[in-house]
């Protein structure tokens, strides 16, 4: 029997608990072992037995855990940073495995905890903390570990997408949407985590460490929500074989690294494009596997516990053959992270034009003068006004390159307005 | 260092090979140790030569590897079942563990080989043998494996999955798509095992049994396979808001399996109906992450090494903490495989009827009386006889009722055809 500790009991810490009960003869078939849970950490006591939590096993005060000998693996799904960090941190010293869902912690102070788990000997796992319920880190750990990886794009944000895919499905704006992801509780009372893209970008950033064998950090990667998105920016993509999704990427070229999160176009046959709702994927381009996407549920109840519960029993194994302290996130290069106007890509740029002679010719050459090749440009009036909506496609280029024209571009009288969105084809 | 042995030098092993080289440094970092080809057997002197194989390294008789204790992993890519299983079978007893992508003889001779291989402390890992690069089994071994699985449903062939695209997307017969896929390297000159479902049928045997903790063997799984699709099947479910699709399936309900492979209309709107080409996919259901699909190559020289040489490392692991013998498909369970006409699912039933009055309601009466619940009906005319053509959609209803149903219609004089798919929402 190995005895755990599961440091709060919220949503992903009620699963966990009614996971490892459910399937209890199954776990222990598979480990070898019967996975006993003793204490449960919990100030809502209430909370705690309305999960099936007994009262000998709830528990206030961390001590009590930290203190125990029989406890071998101690599971923190309380997420936040400080106090989180700080019963993690012990929990290690005091000798114990840990199973964290915890991003926030792993994309700041991983680099800290793995290392205090080498020196302590033990396992430190978060196969929780990106993707839910979808097993992209043991799969790029594991059976991916042959691989030289190139780029990761995921959707690792289920309120955003939800938010998206709402609104182009049903022609709404980003407020409606968010106001319908908030009343099936997708979204939280302050969405701004989502809804600006951290969330994603803590994930990208561990994700990007895993594949790159290189610390990425939440500081490294651009970020860029969804606020910003109007019907119109919808309407306009579909009409081009896109879909707009808000896109985490990791990209490594010549040892070096970019981290982003933005909304894009993802061309309709993309894979990524037809993931919607609440769902999740995540796109790996691989040396040898060459493309790969994993798709699930990125967050909830169970399919959170699943992770949780997959990462408790494969350190019950490491506990049986005596090799914890081997398990986390081994970081062996240190890669330059480099600005996101370096990123390569197809970008769709729109701008606002007077309709008069020579500005499409004005426009291309300014792009053709810093190599922005055109792909396909599509010139329609503006109702009213005498004005012109201009959306040009471009081929593979530099987004600095192309970022320059736009600020030469803004200063021309003929110009009134002009955005980018960078485009997966 | 850890050195190894490779059996056969065709595609797979050449891209074995050729991947241990390019990323060796990586692999060294990740595993802690180098990892050494020192033999390849292989008849095709000049197919290992022109793979890069060395002349020291090549070799053509098994006991040379057998005999050789720095040998400590054998990775067997020859396929076949004859000499394939006569050499892991010995490299076995030799005290080797073995990797190998060999799904005919995981399906089939798996139940020996894994007992053997827990008796003498080896491992065998065989991700490569079903959906080639998609870290499958892998994911289910270890991630996932806090859940109880219900349903697999996976396209596991890329040679149909091409023919049916292209059927789908150029409208042009099966027999031209098969010319197609020939031309391009995606059919081999006797296709017979991936047109009749075979290859598919081993894979699903292979999931299942890691799924549902039960030994399933290619005689429990029912196989048909996409010969007779003809271009009329294809438009019609388009038109329905369907995709053709060959789909492996292994579903559990109350300890009982279902096991097939048979054509099926996906609806649009699941994740399968977009895997196109020759991609393969794996969508699992589960009770704790609920659904999840990993989507990939499911073959190819690079995809299926990225699998082989992932298990190689995972073996260098277990190797080096003395933990081998672990490894295998623990069927720990004995479950009954089902006849597929318990299978419940929603059917797509075409009939070629006489078009005079009654006949419809003589039909959905014979339907009705069996339980069998109608969820559409599309009536149409067929030109030039006094015929029509009957397409319902049933709503979920074990397949034995509806067969029941047809056996009986069919010997009404007003119905001349009758056909199902199976639906899938």
């Amino acid at each position: 029997m190995i005895q755990i500790a599961i440091l709060g009991c919220g949503t992903v810490g009620g699963g966990v608990y009614k996971l490892i009960k459910k399937n209890s003869d199954d776990i222990k078939m598979r480990t070898s072992k019967q996975i006993k849970v003793k204490k449960v950490l919990e100030r809502d006591t209430q909370k705690a037995l309305d999960a099936g939590v007994t009262k000998e096993e709830l528990c206030q005060n961390i001590d009590e855990i930290l203190n125990d000998n029989e406890i071998e693996i101690v599971v923190e799904v309380m997420g936040g940073l400080t106090f989180a960090y700080e019963c993690i941190i012990k929990a290690i010293e005091a000798g114990k495995n840990i199973v964290t869902a915890n991003k926030d912690l792993i994309a700041v102070k991983g680099e800290e905890i793995f290392k205090l788990a080498k020196e302590k000997h033990v396992d430190v796992r978060y196969e929780a903390s990106v993707g839910g319920g979808i097993p992209v880190i043991g799969a790029m750990q594991n059976v991916l570990c042959a691989n030289t990886y190139s780029d990761i794009i995921a959707i690792l944000n289920g309120t955003t997408n939800y938010i998206l895919t709402k609104m182009t499905e049903q022609g709404i704006s980003y407020k409606d949407a968010l106001k319908q992801a908030a009343d099936l509780g997708y979204a939280e009372s302050d969405p701004s985590a989502d809804v600006e893209g951290t969330d994603a970008a803590r994930k990208i950033a561990i994700l990007g460490s895993i594949a790159f064998n290189s610390r990425c950090t939440l500081n490294d990667v651009y970020c860029e929500g969804i606020t910003q998105i109007v019907e119109k920016d919808i309407m306009l993509a579909n009409k081009l074989g896109y879909q707009i999704k808000l896109l985490a990427m990791a990209k490594e070229h010549d040892e070096k690294i970019i981290l982003s999160v933005r909304p894009a176009f993802v061309k309709n046959s993309h894979p990524l494009a037809s993931v919607n709702d609440v769902f999740n994927a995540v796109f790996l381009k691989c040396d040898a596997a060459d493309n790969i996407m994993l798709y699930g549920r990125g967050a909830g109840e169970m399919p959170t516990a699943s992770s949780v519960v997959g990462d408790i029993m494969a350190i019950c194994t490491s506990i049986l053959n005596k090799t914890t302290g081997n398990y986390g996130l081994n970081c062996y290069k240190e890669k330059e992270i480099l600005n996101i106007r370096e990123l390569n890509s197809s970008f769709c740029l729109r701008l606002r034009v007077a309709d008069k002679p020579n500005v499409l010719a004005g426009i291309a050459s300014e792009l053709g003068t810093r190599g922005v090749s055109i792909k396909s440009v599509i010139q329609s009036p503006v109702p009213d006004i005498d004005m012109a909506s201009l959306t040009i496609i471009t081929h593979e280029t530099k987004e600095q390159f192309l970022q320059e024209a736009i600020s030469i571009l803004k200063e021309k009288e003929y110009v009134e307005k002009a955005n980018i969105f960078m485009c997966l084809a």
